[in-house]
């Protein structure tokens, strides 16, 4: 027994009792015949004293004890006179008796505060340091908290978490595998899951009705700052659903999770088209706690000798409320900011609503004032406006203006981080041309089932073709998406068709599940959130990091352990491989 | 909307609604004018009706349906005239008046029952099928309701669920590492956790006081019956504990979750040393659901040139109670069960005290009626019991007196499946001598700390030393087991001294492991469950396959996705890996 009490839980009821306690020295203060230590364990932070007067020895003692020693005390509570509102044993402090160390430490290569002095680099080496900041405790503990959440809502709502395996089969559908070799089964790999789709799946046909599993995935690309190499996913199918049914439970789940974690109700999420998404936000998941709506004006720009909208495919804009006092700095600012590569426009338009009741664009010369009036009225703009607006190829045009109406709504504060908008995205396309390659890849992956209406373009146009598939979309952030998948082994094989997939590629790789659905296969469907996102959501920042205990760096490593490493020539023998870092030749 | 209602949940007193319902057909009976479908789901079963009188045309396309057909049905819910008190629906049926086939299904390669017809192999393959069957769908429920239970009970312990990662570094400790080349690190292999023992270390070190983890562990190595490549484990460590701490808290968990699962209550555990256990039982997890204690008469049974026991360096029994009527071939076949080389005992000496009194032993020539007696004194043994002794090196045939015993129990029927007796067994040797490549090995892991008492031992006999390890013992299964660690930089390299690691081999492998000692590491300790097992234990069977939706055979395949497999030469040229497949020559 190393303690009878923790750092967090004295209070003034407990005056005058004696304690034990265990922790780090957080900081030491000597303040002439007093030292005060505030001692620092996962529930909180409890002031020691030691007094020179009552007794010398041991306050010298304590002056030895440097940040981060661990040491055990034990003394009487008493009442400070010196309250500390901040901390919620603020009350009391410790009149310590005895202490004994129970390790040193050396100095923390940085400070172990809220604001740290340290680099993100040294960090990283020394996770299990910056894992005692607060900040990131908060994060772990805000993670536990939902995990545990998520958990009781599903099991309460008759799912069951069902765990599947981890060493299955790599398939090239998708992103790149992480591979495992066999011993066993010597020049055979297992495959890491970027997903369990296709055993929930199984799961369903198995007759299991609802399944869930917070459950660790793997994609191997390369990294980008909100990637990580494995990530942990809310996994989730059900059997004899449609879309809606699906809908329902994951928005209740939501909603449960915003009212326990933070005290936030809300009416039913709204649904958006996807197509509707694009035509006016830009984007599959537009951030909705501000409007700025896309307007086009294709039909009314044209023809006025302005080369630019002449040749372009659309005019689109948004009407910023309020803006039109934007320099003109600023406005060269905004259209260096489309230039960007990133953004990709060529330039933009401005239509200034002045407070005053005049109008001032930067195409004055091409339209006139009962033009640019028409332009107004159809972006609803009054006076104190600003309307920018693009024009060009249709898909990007549209993409560039949705990133320049988060810019102008971060720029004017609309993107608050403590109001939370939930969105339905719904009706994705079913399938994606991939220029590169000449073929079509699944929008969502290839189990997705098209809109019944929409199967017969499988055969003639499959890019017109709808899916059964929705995504969550809070303030803008993917929280997760899913489908209702195909479950007739007919159907299934003719998307493997519109793939691209030979009848023996579907064979190989996907046998098992074709196999599967000749044996009664229920109609099924599912979600999956991203729970890192979903934890960093709730902890109002962006980024995943921070809310996994060891992550990897960008390059997929792990600096505090050095990993990824060499194995021993030994293990490689084993496995029956050998390395070879020649580079291939281009041929 | 698929259904109103599931197959599980109609009473009587739903009669006279009209319902909607989904599932598969179990089976079908046609009884001249009626046919009835039991319709299954994960709930239940219902009865279905149709009449070939009120309904000739429903009912004759109902008799096309074939067992496992999913289809969805509505009708009104009526009272049985034949009322079925096995199933819960039992009191009702539904007058179908419509139906819809969802899906048809081919016969399956074996039948959907609790019993079915189809062997090992050809339900790996169709595991989804096999996953329909009551008695699975039965194992994991029960293992989603453990969960469920351990997670809420050391949550509201304070214990905080934390991920830690998969993607590790390979250490040639322990089993043998599945490892899993990195493509952007080239000639980098990560490798998959066989426990996240020292992440959660440096959760300790980090401050996290009490965590746990549902999770899955790999260990590469050459399968047994009872054994997968992954298998789950429930991982936890604590701060600021001793060995009594971590039992209490386990103890309180298992005792919860045999409370929540089976209504059974217990007191206390009983603790044994390792080195009792090994003595009287001949184990380290011993049985105790029944006692049959070693006794040892190697001091009076030597000299009486009885040369086997001469020159034995133990001489060792059993008093099984009742048992003298054992008959000369059940004797010889026990005689033959000892021989076995996994028994390894050369041969077996019994002793028959007979109801009347009478004493009748295999080696009456060398000893007398005196000796014999002193000898029943010794075992305690009375009228009618027989005593079973085996002799030899002491090691060996505690060990063979083990299984013995173990078998004698299941003859007589004393390890009844209902009955529970669990048992700490405390204070493992730290070391084992490893004959074969001449070093110490960890009995428990590296980091398992000495007895304070054994330290000394390190430097002159280590194979002295014992333990702060402890295991949890079931009804002679292993349930679990842990330590408390090593949390002294000194003490940690002087263990890894010990067990022959070089200073460069200790540094490159756990090097991190050392500096976070030197950061303030707090005492710490923790234990881990084997979930498998745990969950095949509550479900009164042994093998833990039975309890993993999707396991691997003795190969480590999973035979249904056919994994593993060979990947593409892409795939492998991207890894800069090259498969060989030549033996190695000896040299």
């Amino acid at each position: 027994m190393y303690r009878t009490k923790t750092c967090g839980e004295l209070r003034i009821s407990d005056i005058a009792t004696k304690v034990v306690l265990a922790g780090w020295v957080q900081k030491s203060r000597d303040l002439g015949g007093m030292t005060f230590i505030d001692l620092r364990d996962r529930y909180g932070i409890t002031q020691l004293v030691f007094n020179m007067e009552t007794n010398e020895k041991l306050c010298k003692e304590a002056r030895s004890l440097a940040r981060e020693f661990v040491i055990q005390i034990s003394g009487i509570v008493t009442e400070r006179s010196n309250k500390n509102i901040n901390i919620a044993t603020g009350d009391i402090e410790i009149i310590v008796e005895e202490f004994k160390i129970l390790n040193k430490s050396k100095t923390p290569p940085f400070t172990i505060e809220n604001n740290t002095d340290g680099g993100e680099e040294i960090r990283m080496k020394y996770r299990y340091l910056d894992l005692r900041r607060e900040p990131l405790k908060k994060n772990l503990i805000l993670r536990h908290k939902l995990s545990m959440t998520v958990r009781n809502f599903l099991s309460e709502n008759n799912f069951i978490e069902i765990e599947t395996p981890y060493l299955i089969k790599s398939t090239p559908e998708g992103a790149r595998d992480f591979v495992v070799p066999s011993r066993m089964n010597k020049g055979g790999f297992y495959a890491l899951p970027q997903s369990p789709q296709t055993f929930k799946q199984l799961l369903m046909i198995a007759g299991y009705d609802r399944y869930f599993q917070l459950v660790r995935c793997f994609r191997d690309e390369d990294l980008r700052a909100d990637r990580q190499p494995e990530f942990t996913q809310i996994d989730c199918e059900m059997a004899f659903v449609e879309q809606d049914d699906v809908l329902k439970v994951f928005e209740n789940l939501t909603k449960h999770l915003f009212k326990e974690i933070k005290n936030i109700a809300f009416d039913n999420f709204p649904k958006m088209l996807y197509d509707d998404a694009i035509r006016y936000y830009g984007s599959d998941k537009p951030d909705i706690r501000f409007e700025m709506r896309f307007v086009e004006i294709t039909d009314f720009a044209k023809g006025k000798d302005f080369k630019i909208f002449d040749d372009a495919e659309i005019i689109v804009g948004i009407n910023v409320k309020g803006a039109a006092e934007y320099t003109r700095k600023q406005l060269d600012a905004l259209t260096d900011f489309v230039r960007k590569p990133q953004i990709g426009a060529k330039g933009m338009v401005y239509v200034k609503y002045n407070a005053d009741g005049s109008i001032k664009s930067s195409v004055d010369k091409f339209y006139s004032l009962d033009d640019l009036q028409k332009w107004t009225s159809i972006f609803d703009a009054k006076e104190g406006d600003l309307m920018l607006i693009l024009s060009g190829d249709t898909e990007k045009t549209q993409k560039a203006l949705g990133e320049l109406r988060l810019e102008m709504a971060n720029q004017l504060g609309l993107r608050d981080r403590k109001v939370y908008k939930p969105l339905w995205v719904v009706d994705f396309p079913l399938l994606e041309w991939d220029d590169e390659n000449s073929r079509y890849h699944a929008m969502h992956h290839p189990f997705t089932s098209p809109k019944p209406e929409d199967e017969h373009f499988l055969e003639t146009s499959p890019e017109k073709a709808h899916a059964n598939a929705y995504d969550l979309v809070i303030n803008g952030v993917e929280i997760g998406g899913g489908s209702i998948r195909i479950h007739d082994a007919k159907l299934q094989a003719k998307m493997f068709k519109v793939l691209g997939f030979t009848d023996e590629d579907a064979r190989n790789q996907f046998g098992f599940l074709m196999d599967a659905f000749e044996y009664g296969a229920p109609p099924h469907g599912g979600i999956a959130f991203g729970f890192d996102r979903l934890a960093a959501m709730f902890g109002g920042t962006d980024s995943i990091r921070d809310y996994i205990a060891f992550p990897k760096n960008n390059h997929g490593q792990d600096i505090m352990i050095s990993s990824p490493s060499a194995i021993s020539d030994l293990q490689l023998e084993e496995l029956s491989l050998k390395i070879d870092l020649r580079k291939k030749e281009d041929n």
